[in-house]
């Protein structure tokens, strides 16, 4: 069973551009910060193992759908749903909706991870703390 | 027959973060400035259209397959390939590779846009002149 | 009496840079988000007014002290003291600490604003609702 | 005397807000942008020497007056002109103004730098190199 977890988020003015709306490669990141704070909501640093140098989670592919435009302003909920695509690989498909209508869904995103070592980006499976952080009710 | 177009960008500091290389979602945004100055070099002023109101470029879908680090320094190559795949919308797909080994593609991209009223928010077919714009050898 | 504002933020890895802290110009960015947040929970609207084209409010200078590196995942503290300068002109200053240790400032910031008439550029006084909001205890 | 550098910059999408114009931490970074190609161009390596960790140059101030408002697609002039305030101690200053008209300056920024050992956080002299190539007619 996946787990989902959501995020909120008030969209700031430098998020906007000059069309009036979200700037759609800020919707990625917006993605990605309801992604950080799951992780230290659920205990994992990965700030830390970054800095370390043991090990690193780059992103391989990341997508976004804008379905409807977002201002500056908008409080979004941001619900994730993380997917162990095998030992190495981590799938998240993100949801954005607006606080006042959870029926319109503002953007959908997803991003593939990869476990890898940074000194020789060779592949190792996930940590199970982090395994179990993203999975757990 | 697709144009093939290229732009060529140093990436900034600002592009990179704290794991060393470029954020996976400034890919995206590298993409989009190989648009803009497309855009720009080919005669089409978007940024004034965008300003009278009259016509809006939205994107409704981007995505982005990061295949190696890229770091801070970096002259990267792009190629964008366009193609009207309806008389209101567009896709681009975009292949970034470095000046000294153009075999090695560093990453892929891929946005979809449609020619909107900015008022109703309806689609309309794309002006001639931008369709041109893009499709001339 | 100047009124003292907080508003804490979480550091995110967009902010970071390949330096391995944050980006100096993104501390004027965590900075306005402050400012944002604080209208916001002071009942005012800045979006719906710039939106209506009535009232703008734009930086005429920003400034930034780095005094300590920030690191991605960082929980900061953003204090704010507004103070209106004139009736059109409104100074804000920023201390940045830690979570863990008040005494320790990471930077300090200021942003000068004045109230405009978007369509003219002239100046004009600050509504009372936007004065009060900033200075009520 | 002052050696006085020049560089050329199109202003993005991303670069700007709702409200229309480039937001102001991004002039921040559009003055860092015109540093950091003034390196390049010099042929000093900074990407390289952060690399190796051996040296590392922060910004301990940084400023930005918006004099004038800039629109996407805008193509601004950055005039550098640096100065070592002392052996450790950079301060840059920086005008941007329109390709059309030079007289109109848009924007007046500066930033500080110290030359620090990034292990130690110590400050030392500027390499010689790293001095002459800003300071070269």
């Amino acid at each position: 069973m996946n787990q989902k977890l959501t995020y909120r988020y008030r969209v700031r003015l430098t998020d906007t551009d000059a069309a009036g709306v979200v700037y759609f490669a800020n919707l990625m990141s917006i993605c990605h910060f309801a992604y950080e704070e799951t992780l230290i909501t659920r205990g994992i640093n990965l700030q830390e193992w970054v800095k370390e140098g043991t090990i690193a989670i780059p992103i391989l592919h990341g997508e976004i759908d804008c379905l409807r435009p977002i201002y500056w302003g908008d409080l979004v909920t941001i619900t994730l749903t993380p997917q162990f695509s095998s030992e190495t690989e981590l799938v998240i498909s993100y949801e954005l909706v607006t606080e006042t209508n959870r029926e319109k869904v503002l953007a959908k995103g997803q991003t593939k991870h990869v476990c890898i070592n940074p000194q020789t980006r060779q592949r190792f499976p996930f940590p199970n703390q982090f395994r179990e952080a993203l999975l757990e009710p």
